[in-house]
């Protein structure tokens, strides 16, 4: 098979980069995707640094297998602990979501004033101040780690008073500093915009790396000289460590779209 | 080492656990416990029944390579799917937390109408309402999934108002179905007795099986001559496969004893 026809990789903890798949299927519709979700070991974000790396080569291992081209890591726990490590494990071109998400917030915020909300293990790792610090040193953060998300939208209580409730209790800090730009550092987060749109008001702009991801992703295939030649039909093919019907199920959600066929992988 | 002075092992995909190494503890004082806590792959009450079978026989194998006499499967989703399939695989005696926590709750019923809340994995398998159903013919069960309690517990939030609000939604059913008791079927949920009680009002009474369980474990340990001689001092050994400081910190909520040593192991 020619290099240029061979799929790209996706992963992430579990459901969440199914964000970033839908903007990858509707920017790129010429590409074959190939999506693990670690769906046994899910989540990632309240786990060590130790582990969310080993988890990820594991995963990065596994699309190998499928003779991936390109590997997108579709989750801001990984993205943040691991990128620069499988970069350095792995002879393919991999992307994170975090510089996506970072370049577009510095786009956006007028007063410099940006909000993160992620989980523990994003927060923890300091990517996110880290590299907006770098790309502007007048930019201010304010970080907020915001555990309870992930299981609220895996609960499917995406518009629920309580989750309007936690949100403002995790949202409080951000609003006090006035952020004007508040990054959504977490692929599961973009099913909340409405909840936190309601408790931070219309003139937060919330950033969804999806978007911004796909279009790295679309230049790096040019400039490499792998993107799938036009007018084809992509394939795409679901696989997961655990619960393929629950992931089947929970990703109409996600995607607006039903999969047929979820495959189960085993360790 | 003699058979008898050998340590019981005890397992929890976490925390949870704690809660019936705390009733071990203050119960069977001579006795040696070595616990592990699979916090690399916590939760397991939203994983498969065949995910927790494997995790739960790995566990089992971890604890004999620690030279235990016995099994205590302080955890739920792993007694309620892995327990009979444990029994067969390994040659060891092995006590689980359903049945000790359904003897107590049909001891305590007066109208014969039970609540079970737990993990959407222990829920699933229907091995609470079965074992009631086998006991009690007449006993009436109402069963409720509530996967926001476990990450509320972790989170710490044991008495917020969003607590409340989660346990009021998750508790309707019951409260309409009259239930005088209630089967707490998940061991991170003792911490929110306090909640629980504020919404169901104190004429419910609470089973929390922690108590249950370390009778059976030390009635058993008599019949086969395993007890421990009195008059010695126990020692304990925590280990986890992931996060040891974090375990350490979160383990005073559930066991008001600070742990001196966490050791992580390597799968």
């Amino acid at each position: 098979m020619k290099k240029n026809q061979q799929a790209i990789g996706v992963f992430d903890s579990g459901l969440g980069g199914l964000t970033v798949l839908k903007s990858l299927m509707s920017n790129l519709p010429q590409e074959d995707l190939v999506y693990f979700g670690d769906t046994a070991r899910v989540p990632y974000g309240t786990k060590s640094r130790e582990s969310i790396i080993q988890f990820s080569k594991e995963n990065v291992s596994l699309l190998l297998e499928h003779n991936v081209k390109m590997i997108v890591v579709a989750c801001n726990s990984s993205s943040s602990h691991a990128l620069t490590i499988l970069r350095q494990t792995f002879n393919i071109p991999i992307v994170g979501v975090i510089e996506p998400g970072v370049q577009k917030a510095l786009a956006t915020t007028k007063k410099g004033i940006i909000g993160v909300i992620a989980t523990p293990a994003t927060i923890g790792s300091g990517a996110y101040p880290r590299l907006i610090a770098a790309l502007d040193k007048h930019a201010r953060v304010v970080s907020q780690a915001c555990p309870l998300f992930v299981p609220l939208v895996e609960e499917g209580w995406l518009d629920k008073k309580v989750t309007f409730e936690v949100a403002a209790e995790y949202l409080k800090k951000i609003k006090q500093a006035k952020a004007d730009t508040l990054i959504l550092g977490c692929t599961h987060y973009p099913l909340l915009k409405t909840v936190l749109r309601k408790v931070l008001g219309n003139s937060v702009k919330l950033v969804d790396s999806a978007h911004e991801v796909s279009l790295v992703v679309k230049t790096l295939l040019e400039e490499q000289g792998l993107a799938a030649s036009a007018h084809r039909r992509a394939k795409y093919r679901f696989l997961v460590s655990d619960q393929p019907d629950h992931f089947k199920r929970q990703a109409k959600r996600f995607l607006d779209y039903d999969i047929q066929n979820v495959e189960r992988v085993a360790w």
